[in-house]
């Protein structure tokens, strides 16, 4: 096993997917800057009934003031949450950024560039949320058990390091936990990820990745949030290292490719994405939509493809503690 | 993500927990071989009813011949496997092999040192079995849909490489897919994994790792077998590559340390395995157990080690085809 | 097992829960129409983005003409589900209800009082519909299967019967599949349950039954649609007999009474009600919510009533087809 | 919904499949007696590896004595179940009893007549199990929440009604909750259900009632033990009215009907029993397993025998608190 999260270059995409489909494909757009003053409030669903706070073409770059999951809410190590969080105002969202252009059955690529801090020291938070994680009673898995305690750990957090304790320094691997364009006609809590994206907390999906998001609303509706520091598979106590970044991202049109669920591609390989209860459905959705992405876009035969991925696929478990869970299904490049 | 499955060395095995806390722990002890005739009979339900076919010390070690999955009995691309194939006789078991001095609450430790191929190319052997594997209807997770079709795969498999097709070669990755001690009372079929081991199907344990395996009944009675050339996370198919093979064990015999599910340790990482239905039980019971060893042995606060795992977890899936999936929740000894 | 669903009288309404703790409780109110002119366009998400087609005072009534399930598209046994329907829009709701002076935390009372049929026959339909339904490949429990084939049942209804084939009558036993207030924020599409409601497919949310909806949105914001002629436990095959009616529900507010997930209440029993996946988390959530409301209005202590309904509790599985599965856990009122 | 259980009669097994297809059928076996001497050692795995106590012939009758699931080692209520208890010694079984003539493929016909309780008042025992029940943690569903106290109800249990408590008296509803043939190769524990039958809890498994299990060893192998005095839908807390009986039960052989799972035939209504993880499954294999059994003697159609079901089907859940959970599917006969 890998047991450290490693980064991914940018330099490949040139090669990716996104370059050969995208409209804005081998142009650099306009650059955005999507501020907290811009974004003013920040949106707890996804969905088609906000006003864009932002209109973007093909290829356009957009930097982005993110907060953490908490809204900067949680600053100290005697917090407790319950007292500071209401459901469901958790996990604040950028946007909607509205796509000129985009419709239903397109795809919208967003390659993250960087993500950057923000913020005082310590400005990355993790902490216990009551009936919330993995290993432990929730409003789902409803038992009758007393709730663990709350606990609150605030960490510093640069471009090098999440400095966890005295113990234990962690690498630097940001990445973005909520990614999404909005749902058809439902808007679905940010806390929860479905086949529109959302909150997948997926550790590959930071620095040097393109996902690749179904549209399906008029201008595609994009919004973005929930950094994280660093987080470990499944995210199992429900919350990664939390904080505030700019990111940076390209954002580009795909038409003519249309895709059921969340894709993201890396330097050396293709994953797709899955989010469902039980976690088997999760895994079950993201073979099924790798193995037909590699039917229909690589020229495998159905039950070769099948056969191979049961020698060489790769999963990556996003979360097991949302109201979905998601697992990543992915295959290397050099088989395609 | 890491792509290609990596070897593990068996350099590091002198700083083992096995090493340290193993009967036999410094002294190399005798060699044993357990050949297909010496074996006779392999078996296909693991417990405590089966005449042990070897004894062993603390300590020993053990040359197995290893049957693959079908027992040979798939042989040409032609074959139908429900036509060769009879449940509950899938997955042949060598052993059981008795531990001298081992008791209930003790640990077997066995360290694979290598696996190396047996019998006439290409004798390597994937295949589609009727309602089994992670796409399709099965008999527990029972559709009215047609069943996928049949298909088998044979293929060339060295030291090397496995030669996959005309377009892919993977690399040889071997590993046991199925290893335990007996159950108390219960005989449990090989196709299932359990708190006692059984078809893990996990690619890590293969040469170079320690697997940890809790000892419920007199002389622990090892089981062995399933060695699979390669494999990709989860089994998706159902099928790895399943071969034959000669592997060589060492096993030692750990007595003041009780375990209730199977653990693994490798070079920079220590791993907890769970094995149930849904798969997020499986993961609880990984990540529970490793909270749990964390805490015991390397003096971790509980929820300081629940939310660091939160950041640095890492999660292997070894099936999601099995009557129990198998999850392993990792560390890295760094860490520790 | 009772092996035909029973009709619930009406006339214990007067010691309900409703009628004690309901604003509008003794008085009769104003009956209001909802007709299809009235309601003009259905609507397929659950949400508080609609604007209301009616309000009411609490203790009013309202005669609400229902749309079938497929809003009247399959009309003859030739015509192919597929062809016809177009995800998201399923299930036809008429509403928004605003309800003078809910406020979140509130519960309105929606007691059925009778459903008549609407329509010209054969007036039910019953369909399978591709990957969807409970013994089947579906969008989540995704295989490579191959679909089931689409087949329609159009089958006559009137208020003795449903005439399902020349070998097999079927007593009419009417039920609202879905009944739900708005979420807070979120807009859920109407095949979907929750802890708002939604398509809970319970045979028991019939004539002579109370629902005990939690409110969230200002006015409540009431949804109801998808009745059903009959349905079996689970509605196996994903569709029920679905049919357009004319729905008359008396409506009340209850302040100082907060639920997290719907009740329901008939003359001889109460029933507290979750939906999740996978079905035995939808069964926890049912039962622990009616452990604390027997130890919350009952006077019950916490372990008394877990081992007390370990004797005596009853289930009923409303759906295991949805995108989330509902059950209702119940207690006799003879042991409250 | 049936808020009571109902009890069967008797009467109708002149008109049973038992009776029309068994070999002993209208004849009136031999009489034998399984007293708790003759059994002397009660076992806790059903398999192959124990030696009959009992051999009997088609349609014999056997009076059995089962002790209560913890061998009524719980006397007071002020025991402490962890410290009378022993994981895997749980759920003591009666047999096994060997059925001549008996062989792989046959199905054994169990006619439950009555079950009378057993030695000194109160003989009926509830308990609050450490890390087991439907509303805790588990050995499964893995949290680190501090588990649910240990509780004993020891209950007053006569041919009447079980004296709950000074404000309930439930009516005396007796059934068996363990029954099953062995397995082919494998032991089970007595905790858990699965294809060969085994630990269902399935409340309607009582006098008046007939279970068929399949026959997968020589002579069938009967064990049956577990007797509930009372039980709620799923046994939510974990444990039944446990207490011993005197149980009267009629033995017979089917050839030439083979199943995969057990079924159940009352007065007015079959029923196909799934048992798996997670519950959605065990609904799923029991729903499967009744349209098949429609197809296959009542000449169903498949796809009308899946879409009638969804009408009027019924389910009972047995329990969704053992290592498998159970689901019953059931169709009246008047449909047959």
């Amino acid at each position: 096993m890998e047991m450290v999260m490693r980064s991914y270059p940018n330099d490949w995409v040139a090669d990716s997917i996104m370059h050969r489909k995208g409209i804005g494909g081998g142009s650099s757009g306009v650059t955005h800057e999507l501020t907290e003053e811009t974004q003013g409030t920040y949106l707890y669903t996804i969905g088609p009934y906000a006003d864009p706070v932002l209109s973007i073409e093909p290829g356009d770059r957009v930097i982005v003031e993110t907060r953490d999951a908490f809204e900067g809410k949680i600053t100290s190590e005697s917090d407790v949450p319950s007292e500071l969080l209401e459901v469901p105002f958790l996990n604040p969202q950028c946007g909607p950024i509205f796509m000129a252009g985009a419709e239903k059955g397109d795809v919208l690529a967003v390659h993250i560039e960087s993500m950057a801090p923000r913020g005082p020291q310590p400005r990355g938070t993790c902490c216990m949320i009551k009936e919330f994680g993995g290993l432990t009673s929730t409003y789902y898995t409803a038992t009758l058990n007393e709730p663990l305690p709350e606990k609150v750990r605030k960490v510093k957090v640069d471009e090098e390091n999440v400095y966890w304790s005295d113990r234990v320094t962690l690498p630097y691997k940001p990445h973005i936990g909520t990614l999404s364009c909005s749902p058809q006609i439902d808007s679905i809590n940010s806390l929860t990820p479905d086949d529109h994206g959302g909150n997948m907390d997926l550790p590959d999906m930071g620095p040097g990745t393109i996902t690749y998001l179904p549209v399906r609303a008029p201008g595609a509706l994009l919004y973005i949030g929930d950094a994280h520091a660093c987080q470990g598979d499944g995210e199992v106590c429900g919350v990664a290292v939390e904080y505030p970044t700019t990111t940076a991202i390209t954002v580009d049109l795909i038409k003519g490719w249309t895709i059921d669920w969340p894709r993201l591609e890396a330097d050396d390989f293709i994953m797709a994405i899955g989010s469902a209860r039980p976690l088997e459905d999760a895994t079950r959705i993201a073979y099924r939509e790798l193995v037909r992405w590699m039917v229909k876009d690589y020229g495998y035969d159905q039950w070769d493809a099948y056969m191979m991925l049961s020698q060489c696929g790769k999963v990556r478990l996003g979360n097991f503690v949302d109201p979905k869970y998601t697992m990543g299904a992915a295959i290397s490049k050099t088989y395609l």
